[in-house]
């Protein structure tokens, strides 16, 4: 037996967030802990679970389901996780997942490399659902996954404005990817997968429980430098994801809503100690996850996520003047590139909404964009 | 010609906030500036507007409108208003009034000792309205008098919210007292007057211009420890009040709304740029601006205004049991009083909702109140 199927044997038989197993992998190796838990005392309930696992059914269940399993080494492991190895443990659980089932035709490790975290409350209110959609299609727009659960309210929000921009969403179980929890999002998780990823940390067959929720809200936390609450009541799961994400030094943020709101009460409350960064929408959560943070004066309009593009596209970007517009073939002279190349970047950048044409056929900044600093 | 006419003659020909006036009042008294202001060259317009000035005429009109003109120094001055001399000057506007002239049954110097500000924008919304009334009323049953403008909007919200309070208003207008503007709110004005009390640097006569509404709002910001920001669009007025607060080192608080309203912008970006503190409710205000500050854990309907108190009231509050109640014998004991001055410090503080008195005729904590730590 290798590495990878030993980790999906452990995976399939202990709880995900077992905080010993962690520890124990990282000692022994993954073959280890399982050729020891196959010999350990046979009272214990996990070795009784690992002697009646059929290792052989668990990889072709997998297989049939068209579900990949991912391992920390693999090429698309999101390396974030790595940072749950050895952080404060949140209501017991820690450690970076054993593996993760994952089904979806998005690329993981480029999605999980822009991503921004998005939870909220299930009994979420119009105005939540709406900011949650908007803020999640502007980010998808921005080249940014969101990342959430799956369950109604704020998640499901999140996904279907990230689904409605152009960069696919990623959607975190807490059980086994051929169980869709809640059954009635299952349409929904058909299209998260189409162009984007869902992942777990249980087998096929598992279904969701208390622990499984919180261990997965660990991975949400972990997938994405920043996490945004839209809503959440006093007591909510929403909240222990935001724990998580303070536990893992991500940026914490929170959109404010009407005081009148039980589902603000959350939001407000973290913004008021200072425990998450009040945002009003993509500009504020964009500002906050670039490398300058806050370190740049914020004026309305004034931000574009110009740190997503390549050195050639900003070349061209940084070319077209602060005001009025610039001829295609001067500013191909600005960029140091050729005409085709200027013009085969210049229409993603308009694509994007970085840069405009003018009727005349020249380039300039959109209406509502100053270049920062400039 | 004595202080308090000096001081009147020249308030009723120099604009309020006039930076070099305070110096030279300071320096040379209000006497000696006003009799230089006479001697003075007659193409200065000030000098020529002195001189047409009719000290007997202003003081009698004065009188005629039931109008006190109060200076520095006097019983019921608001002592925060030297906070003015010698601060940082905004718009070129600084310093102490010379003088105010002031209406209404109110008792100035206990309404200020305990005052919050409430500003926000004229064209505030529903939502807005609502949360500036419900948080006037509750300050103003904690026994706070609300102070703010005469506009229409969040200043009319809030001293509709802290008239239905148990404690009256405070309004400070831009213009003579006799001119009410809006005119629209002369009958607010004559409620607020009933009770609390209307101020204005200006003279009867004088109509509000540009700088007098933000020299007014230097005495707004100056009458009270904190300022609440209700809503503001992106540039609005009331941002100029906070401006004032800040600069005098009051406690600054903005009320959150929904994202999607622009009379919440300068709320969250003074929340976000950590310039004012999120409030939710009048627990908040009464927390930040109470002695402890942020020391103590805050709970719901915990905090109460005992630091208005006087030593005695302060002691009979503080001989009620946390729990449980006391025969007015034992409480008197206990505080160190007699029966009738303990009757009569109790009736005060059961009308005024520190204490409530059982059936048996026993007194006690109300059912909402936790004694601090206690």
């Amino acid at each position: 037996m290798d590495e990878r199927a030993a980790r999906m044997c452990l995976a399939a038989v202990i709880e995900p967030g077992h905080p010993v197993l962690a520890d124990a992998v990282a000692d022994f190796g993954a073959e280890g802990v399982w050729a020891g838990l196959l010999g350990a005392d046979g009272d214990l309930p996990i070795a009784e679970r690992a002697r009646r696992l059929r290792p052989g059914e668990l990889a072709a269940r997998t297989k049939a389901e068209r579900l990949r399993f991912l391992i920390p080494g693999d090429p698309d492991w999101p390396i974030r996780l790595a940072d749950l190895a050895g952080c404060e443990s949140v209501n017991g659980l820690s450690g970076e997942p054993l593996g993760l089932w994952a089904a979806g035709a998005g690329d993981l490790g480029a999605l999980t490399a822009g991503a921004v975290a998005m939870v909220g409350s299930r009994a979420s209110t119009a105005y939540g659902d709406s900011v949650a959609a908007d803020l999640a299609a502007e980010l998808s727009d921005a080249g940014r996954c969101v990342v959430s659960g799956g369950a109604y309210g704020i998640d499901a929000a999140a996904h279907r404005g990230c689904l409605a921009g152009r960069t696919p969403s990623l959607c975190v179980l807490a059980g086994g990817l051929d169980q869709p929890y809640p059954a009635g999002h299952r349409a929904l998780f058909d299209r998260i997968a189409e162009r984007g990823v869902i992942l777990s940390e249980l087998p096929p067959g598992e279904h969701p429980t208390r622990v499984r929720f919180l261990a997965r809200n660990r991975l949400i936390a972990a997938l994405a430098p920043g996490t945004v609450l839209v809503e959440a009541a006093a007591r909510s799961g929403a909240r222990n994801t935001v724990t998580w994400a303070n536990v893992l030094s991500r940026v914490v943020m929170a959109v404010p809503g009407p005081v009148t709101s039980a589902t603000s009460v959350t939001p407000h409350r973290l913004i008021r100690g200072a425990e998450a960064v009040l945002v009003t929408g993509a500009a504020d959560v964009l500002e906050l996850l670039s490398p300058l943070g806050r370190a740049s004066p914020r004026a309305p309009g004034e931000h574009r996520a110009t740190d997503e593009l390549t050195p050639d596209e900003l070349r061209v970007f940084e070319s077209v003047p602060g005001r009025g517009s610039i001829p295609t073939g001067d500013l191909a002279a600005r960029a140091g590139l050729t005409v085709p190349r200027s013009l085969a970047l210049l229409d993603q950048l308009v694509e994007r909404g970085f840069l405009a044409q003018t009727p005349l056929g020249e380039w300039q900044l959109p209406p509502r964009i100053a270049r920062r600093g400039g």
